[in-house]
């Protein structure tokens, strides 16, 4: 049995909640290398030695080895063996960028627009959109439940479904909240367009043209232009959104009329909020009449843990309006998700009426019988399992290419990564020239109104590991080479 | 054979344009009583005779004078045969009310909301809401449609698809209106989330918060509350928005905006503009640099003729933003709208994206299938039937049973009928006072900011005829009497 004693480092590890065999076996491993009972420049045991020790099969060995190797944990050196890499990574986490700016205008910028147009070009390899592969997603017994669904109550497609909400997918919904300690009625929940749609309405139901809302730096920035404005708050890579910023900027009663904020796994960095901040932050929120928007879509996409209790769970005032979405977790194409406005439920369900009238039944159906069915859990586990995977082998690539002076994110979960640039670098221009190789990235300025986070991008790690994504991430270390050659 | 010369008085027809036998029959003697060859207290032929001489069967015979009498046009006399009733409808049209008031606020007063909530009480009859019954529409087919296109591209469910609409539908559309003399490129259609977010991103593009739109007087009032004051523009029951009044009231540059504005099958009024002045309104609006938002999601429900050629059909500079819808005419349940918008083509599709993202392909696809199919045109002319006679047997129950004074509309298309009560009775009072006995009306005063409409109400008659429906108006009719009675 491996040393599996405490960690003296404070070293960040990159867990890996398999229950495939070979991956458990390599978690060990590798813990083992961070509490530094192996260190750097060890010889490992051999692959028939492991396979003898651990009880596996020498195929799970092997495994074993390709993975840690495939992360850079390890290294193979010919005739001799399996050894430990240095172990730290060679490149720093971001630091929370301090400062709170001037509330400036919420819009997504024209560039944004034409950034997006890019995505689409066929062959292109699609590191920039918060997109994950269709194949990770039960497309397939989706189908077959709609297609039950909507046989099973074909009268749903000859009505308009003017309801807020399909009764099966509200009591789905109360179900799985209840869990992470949120108490709903199913009445309260109102289902939208993808969580999109339940920004909007949240906000539209708080916000008057003029007003002030408080965001995360740096956010996702994609919400309606309402004639508002956004005061970035600095976040941080680990715990999220600063609530000492957040303290100051809204001392002034009446500044900030809401905070919209991702406090479980934050879009773009991969933060999770820690329980004693949100349970804080709620409190604070509600003492000073400011509205809580809280965006839960990556909600279930921790990394091998349980679902952060959501900030709706410590609302006793209704001042949190929860909003979330299957389009990350379960299917993308059909656009549901949904929204419990607490005290503003009146105002919403009169505002989706007028936006949207309603959300198609059958799809609300086939998502409600997914989720009866019991296999919503395994499915859950299994994508965070491969968005866990696919993040590390993402990581590796990038400590191995990237140029020294490059900062990146260790999410705690999800399937995106930020990388911070050394300085002098712009990310537009890597996006440019990237799209000049067919790799598609999301530059770092779109995620913020002024220029904080210009030298940074986000790398969408939703899709299946591949040659591919390897090469391409290979070519964007290489085009930063370039460029920091260029710069002298 | 019937005597069918033309017409000596200015009689409406209700034309029946069905192909089956007994409503071709029906027409013919109707148009004979119309023409004056048949006279009120004429006796009609015996149903044997009639059969003789028209040579169809005994059953056919006996069916057109069952319709003609639910018409109201003949009565059957015991032991003595059918008689041609009094001709002339008994309820005058309503007439277009003049002036044009000051702008104000758009916004869907709480009233509304109130008013829809009671429409899902279980029980009630759906007189309300402008939702034709389930059983019109195809959704067998709808449903094997879709099950067979999620099947065939099963990674439409797995990602976002974010493309601003499926090509097939695309393709589709721009076939369909192509017919009718609008000429469109597969990109500039913009799919949607029924018309109603197709009207509210038309809007969003053009206007900005404070900025005054002209609207139809009466006018269906549900779109988002955007800041914007709307002008009232006085409509005519038979020929739609008054010309003569959009031009008083957008001479002073800058004054209005945009117009929204439904040419074919207004709703509530059912009015049809004629193709001139169709043409002249373009042209004015171009001239004047005011963008029009063209509703037309009754276009295709024209009864008894060819779609009417839509206001985009003239529209050279992009000036006209075409919105339409399936909710109407084939999936209710689907949500699937479009928008052609013109110049503010990329405008618009940058709202869509931060709106909803984008719509669900699968359902797009399933549309654009049964399109393909050929069955679209079949299924329409079947809606449109059935629409026809449903408004005639209702048409017929409010003239034998409201009071006099009342005034009812002869709708060019659609399933809504809109009644004006006789002065001094309030809508609002007869929605509360039917809503008491189960049946659900929707009162006048929504359609429109003012109180102009206080006394009329709009009837749905999308439902197949029933001995409920057919109750619920007589039971209308008498509350108008009891009203009209106790208020002396």
């Amino acid at each position: 049995m491996l040393d599996t004693s405490p960690a003296t480092a404070g070293q960040p590890l990159p867990r890996v909640a398999s229950d495939m065999l070979y991956r458990r076996l390599a978690e060990r491993l590798h813990e083992a290398m961070a509490h530094g009972s192996l260190r750097a420049g060890d010889r490992l045991p051999s692959v028939r030695e492991l396979a003898k020790r651990e009880q596996v099969s020498l195929a799970t060995a092997v495994s074993c080895y390709r993975h840690l190797e495939n992360l850079g944990l390890v290294e193979a050196r010919p005739k001799s063996g399996y050894y430990v890499r240095p172990r730290a990574p060679r490149l720093a986490e971001p630091e929370m960028r301090d400062g709170t700016g001037r509330a400036s205008r919420v819009s997504v910028n024209n560039s944004v627009m034409s950034i997006l147009a890019a995505m689409r070009r066929p062959g292109i390899v699609p590191l920039g959109a918060a997109c994950p592969g269709p194949a990770l997603y039960p497309s397939a017994r989706l189908r077959r439940l709609l297609a039950a669904q909507s046989s099973a109550n074909l009268e749903s497609i000859g009505r308009y479904g003017m309801g807020m909400g399909h009764p099966a997918l509200r009591a789905q919904l109360v179900r799985r909240y209840a869990h992470a300690d949120v108490l709903l009625e199913p009445e309260e929940i109102i289902v939208t367009i993808g969580a999109m749609e339940a920004l909007n309405l949240a906000l539209q139901a708080v916000a008057r043209p003029g007003d002030t809302i408080a965001i995360e730096s740096p956010t996702y920035f994609g919400i309606e232009n309402q004639g508002l404005k956004a005061l970035e708050i600095p976040t941080s890579p680990r715990d999220g959104l600063s609530l000492e910023a957040l303290d100051l900027a809204t001392q002034k009663p009446g500044a900030v009329r809401a905070l919209i904020v991702m406090p479980t796994v934050q879009n773009p960095l991969g933060a999770i909020m820690p329980e004693d901040r949100r349970e804080r932050l709620v409190a604070m929120m509600a003492e000073r009449g400011i509205a809580v928007i809280e965006d839960d879509i990556y909600g279930e996409l921790a990394h091998g843990r349980p679902r952060p209790r959501p900030l709706k769970s410590w609302d006793r005032e209704g001042n949190v309006m929860l909003c979330g979405s299957f389009t990350k977790v379960l299917a993308p194409g059909f656009r549901v998700g949904y929204l419990a406005a607490g005290r503003w439920r009146e105002q919403v369900e009169h505002l989706k009426f007028v936006h949207t009238v309603s959300t198609p039944e059958v799809l609300q159906a086939a998502i409600a019988a997914f989720m009866e069915s019991g296999g919503y859990d395994h499915h859950l586990r299994h994508l965070r399992e491969a968005f866990h995977s696919q993040l590390d082998m993402a990581t590796g690539t990038v400590e191995r290419y990237f140029p020294e002076g490059t900062r990146l994110t260790r999410p705690a979960g999800g399937f995106l990564l930020w990388v911070e640039l050394p300085r002098g670098l712009s990310g537009l221009a890597l996006f440019e020239r990237a799209l000049a190789e067919d790799i598609y990235i999301a530059p770092g300025g779109i995620f913020s109104g002024g220029s904080r986070f210009d030298h940074c991008l986000r790398i969408n790690c939703g899709y299946p590991w591949s040659a591919e994504i390897e090469g391409a991430l290979r070519t964007l270390g290489r085009l930063c080479h370039e460029m920091l050659a260029e710069a002298g």
